[in-house]
C-alpha cells in the first residue's frame, strides 16, 4: 500500500517534489492543486491537477499533503485550512512568526485529528535538528550556523525592489576565516560582518543611476548594512546565463567542552552541499510525509516539528532493518 | 526534580560521565557501583560507591542507570539484569551482536515495564543518525564513514596478543584523498584499503624478534592484512608519553542526486573532532538517559535504539524553548 501523496501549490518546490517521489518506493503521487487554470498547466509526471477549492472533496484519496506555497502569503492561510482535511507537512521558513504559525496549525490538527510536520526542509529542518542534538550532546559550548555559498530569495528581493533595479541576485557566503576559527576550537562572538559576505548581482533598468542603487544596497538596514557586500552590475544576457543556479547549502558547528575542568575540547560539524536546494528541501518534506502518515495511523495527532519525529518514522524499512543497515 | 542517575562499572566512559553529570543541570548523581571492593575507590565527584550486586536494592532511588561495562563481556550480561530493575542506556558496541543484545534486553525491559536505549554512544550512536537521516532524505545514493585519526581498542588488543608484545596503540586514519573523491561527488566503492591507514606503536619485549613481529601484524586477517600498515618499535617511555591520547572522530557522509534525471548532485557531511573519546560518549548517553526517564515516565517501556528517540526527549528545555532557540 502506497502513501499517497498530494502537492499543493505548483513552484519550484512542488516540482522538485514530483521527482522525490519517484525515489521513494512506498509513496506515489495523487493530485496536484493549483491557483491557476488547471487546463493550462503541463505537468512533468503526468498527474492530475486540480483547482486548489477542489482539495477539501478528494481528502479520501490523499494520506498526505505536501503544502509547497511561499512562506510570506501562503503557508500562514493555507497550512492550518488544509490540516482539516488532511494530514499536511508544509517548509514555513519564517524563524519570527514560526511560534504563532505553530498554534494555528496545532489548534486546526488537534480538531480535526489530523497531523501536520511544520518548518520541514534544510534550514528550517535538517540544520534545526543538527542544532538541537548537538546542543544536548555539549551542553557547555556554542553552537554557530553558516549558509552558503547560495541565493537568498529575500535578499534578491530586497534588491529587486529599489529604483532602477530590473533583476537582481543576491549571494550569501560564508567567510572562510571564520568557519576556520570555529573548528580551531576558537569560541568568539562573532559580528554578521564576521561570519557572512554578501554579493549582488543586478541588471540596471536603462539609465538607472548604478551609483545610488549601489549606496542603497549597502547602506540598507537588517538586510545589508551589518555586512560586507559587494554589487556588480551586469546584463540581462549575463545574468540569465550565470545566475540561475539553485545550489545552496551551509553549515552547522558547535564546539563545546568536556572533562572536570572543560579541558577537552569538541567540535561537531554538519554541512550541506546541494545542487538543487529546492529538490533537497522536497525529499526532506518527503521522509516527514512518510512521518506524518506513520503518526497518524498511529492515532498521534495535532502539530509537530522535526522535533517532535523520531528518527525511524522517516525512513522506508522495518526497525530490524534500520537496526542492521545503519546503527 | 533532578533525574538521579546511577553509574554501573567505574571505567573510562563511568568516569567521564561523573564529571559530565555537572553539565546537565536537571540531573544528579546517586551511585556508583562497581565490582572492586567501594571501600577503595576514591571517586573524583565523592558520590557513594557500593558493590554492583547492591544495585537492585537501590531501585528506588535511581531514575536511571548509566551502564558502564564493556561490550565483549559486561553489557551482554548486565544489561539485560540491569533493566529488570532500572531505566538503562548503555553503548553496547559490538555491530554483529546488535540484533540479539536488542532482543534480550527488550525481553527484560518489557516484563519490568522499564526503558532502555541500547548502543549510545557516537558510533553507534551520532553517527548512526546521521547515516538513517541522511539515508531517508537522499535514498538515490550512497553513503560512507570513515573513523580517525584515533585509538581503536579492538586493534590495540589484537596487537598486544602477538608474542613479544608488551605493549601496542593502533590508530586508525582516514586517508584524504578517498574523504576528498565524496566530497567531490564520486560515489566510488572503495576497498578496506583505500578508506584507512592503520599505524601501530609498539614496545617490543626485551629480545622480541621485530621483523617478525611486524610480519605477524601486517598479515594479521580481519584486523590488519586488508589495509596499509606501519609499525613502529618504540620505548616503553616514549610510549607513555605520546600514546596516551583519547581523542578521536570521524565522517559520516552521504552523496545523492535528484532532479528528473538524477543530475543534480548533494552532499550531506557529519564530522566529530573529539578530544576526549570517552567523555564524548558519556555525555551522548546522559542525554539519551534523559530520554529513557522521559519515555519511561510517559509509559513507554522495552528496547529503544536512537532511531526510537524524538530528539525533544534529549535536551534540558520546553518544547517552545526549543523551537525559539533551535529551529
Amino acid at each position: 500500500m502506497s502513501i499517497k501523496i498530494g502537492i499543493y501549490g505548483y513552484g519550484n518546490i512542488a516540482k522538485a517534489a514530483e521527482n522525490g517521489i519517484n525515489q521513494n518506493s512506498d509513496m506515489e503521487l495523487t493530485a496536484i492543486f493549483t491557483r491557476r487554470n488547471p487546463s493550462e498547466i503541463k505537468t512533468a509526471s503526468g498527474a492530475p491537477v486540480y483547482a486548489k477549492e477542489e482539495a477539501p472533496r478528494m481528502k479520501d484519496k490523499i494520506d498526505v499533503m505536501l503544502m509547497c506555497g511561499g512562506s510570506v502569503l501562503d503557508l500562514p492561510v493555507e497550512s492550518p485550512e488544509m490540516v482539516k482535511h488532511f494530514n499536511i507537512v508544509d517548509s514555513f521558513d519564517t524563524h519570527a512568526k514560526i511560534s504563532s504559525h505553530f498554534e494555528n496549525v496545532n489548534k486546526a490538527a488537534c480538531s480535526s485529528g489530523k497531523t501536520a510536520i511544520i518548518s520541514v526542509g534544510w534550514d528550517p529542518g535538517a540544520f534545526s535538528l543538527n542544532r538541537l542534538y548537538a546542543s544536548a550532546v555539549l551542553p557547555d559550548g556554542k553552537g554557530y550556523t553558516f549558509w552558503g555559498k547560495g541565493v537568498s530569495q529575500g535578499h534578491s528581493d530586497a534588491v529587486r525592489r529599489i529604483e532602477g533595479v530590473k533583476d537582481a541576485k543576491q549571494y550569501t557566503i560564508p567567510i572562510d576565516a571564520a568557519l576556520e576559527s570555529v573548528r580551531n576550537g576558537e569560541t568568539l562572538e562573532f559580528t554578521p560582518r564576521q561570519m557572512h559576505l554578501r554579493e549582488c548581482f543586478i541588471v540596471p533598468e536603462k539609465g538607472a543611476n548604478l551609483e545610488e542603487i549601489e549606496k542603497t544596497v549597502k547602506n540598507m538596514p537588517n538586510y545589508f548594512s551589518e555586512y560586507n557586500t559587494t554589487v556588480h552590475f551586469i546584463s540581462e544576457e549575463q545574468f540569465n546565463e550565470s545566475h540561475s543556479t539553485t545550489s545552496h547549502g551551509g553549515f552547522v558547528l558547535r564546539s563545546g567542552v568536556t572533562g572536570k575542568c572543560g579541558d577537552n575540547r569538541n567540535l561537531i560539524e554538519y554541512s550541506l552541499k546541494l545542487d538543487s536546494n529546492p529538490e533537497f528541501t522536497a525529499n526532506v518534506m518527503l521522509c516527514y510525509a512518510r512521518a506524518a502518515y506513520r503518526l497518524n495511523k498511529d492515532g498521534c495527532c495535532g502539530c509537530k516539528t522535526v522535533f517532535d519525529v523520531a528518527p525511524y518514522l522517516l525512513y522506508n524499512g522495518t526497525p530490524e532493518d534500520m537496526r542492521a543497515q545503519f546503527l
